[in-house]
């Protein structure tokens, strides 16, 4: 683990994007040398031994997370995107948010049978994106090697919404409430 | 340079998004775990001994690319976004695409004078989104180290665009057109 203090450079913004909600801004962490390149060490190095051959990434700030966790593991890097993004065929999973519902498609041959995938996100909140990134791996019957975070919200509960739907491991680096 | 064949896993899609547009897609060589080393390695490698400290991506495959080369060069990441997604101070830059304009942001904070900034994209075609990341760097005085793509689209000239804002390489694995 990281001794690195990463809330140091997590900036909070109080009722942002609505009033009551504490917004928290990772990028003075991403843009800083030693912090960002601690962020993508420790989640790679957690899983350094799980056989990953693909990371999944959610749009868009899972991207900035998951491409160099995969890069470090010697993995592929598979974008999770909102609909309309991808151009060839897709599959789907629509998740629930506080209002509405919303989707994440990956390509539909991204993944195969024999992949071993881990799904990267800067965030952990309720874990509707994260458990409909584990229904997609689960559709193309891919191995789950575990999920990694920078940021859990730990008051929202996510742990149990993921663990209704498998039983791999939440990994994160900093933990709220 | 690499001698991975990348264009062996670029895609091409015809009629996409439009008609008469043929779409490169990018993501089965993002997915394979030799292609997408090779191509972040062939691009950090070029600029290894430029003095990086910041790489830009834009929003949202620049992120896939260029967070990557950040981690490889030890640099830290930059995303420039577009408007409403970064929630403190931003500076932005206006710019105008086939039908209309779009507008990128980074944080005020982001940069200063003392950095050496590169910018990473999956795709140079007309220049003008990394022009506009020429003109943010430009305005807080950092300096530009050069910009590396995955992809150049030749055909559409956008090393004439470039050099009317900056005299910086353009760098890029594979060129069409």
């Amino acid at each position: 683990m990281s001794d690195f203090d990463f809330e140091s450079l997590i900036v909070n913004i109080p009722d942002y994007p609505e009033p009551g909600v504490i917004f928290k801004d990772i990028t003075p962490l991403l843009a800083d040398p030693t912090g960002f390149n601690a962020v993508i060490d420790a989640i790679a190095e957690h899983f350094k031994d799980a056989g990953v051959t693909k990371v999944i990434g959610a749009e868009a700030r899972g991207f900035m997370i998951g491409a160099p966790v995969a890069y470090r593991l010697g993995a592929g890097f598979i974008p999770a995107r909102k609909p309309g993004k991808l151009p060839r065929e897709v599959i789907s999973e629509k998740y629930t948010l506080e209002y509405g519902t919303n989707e994440l498609q990956i390509h539909a041959d991204a993944l195969s049978a024999d992949d071993v995938v881990l799904l990267v996100d800067d965030l952990i909140a309720t874990g509707g994106t994260v458990v409909a990134q584990v229904k997609l791996v689960q559709k193309v019957g891919a191995k789950l090697a575990g999920m990694g975070f920078l940021m859990e919200l730990a008051f929202l509960h996510p742990r149990e919404a993921v663990a209704q739907a498998t039983d791999v491991e939440v990994f994160s680096l900093v933990k709220v409430g």
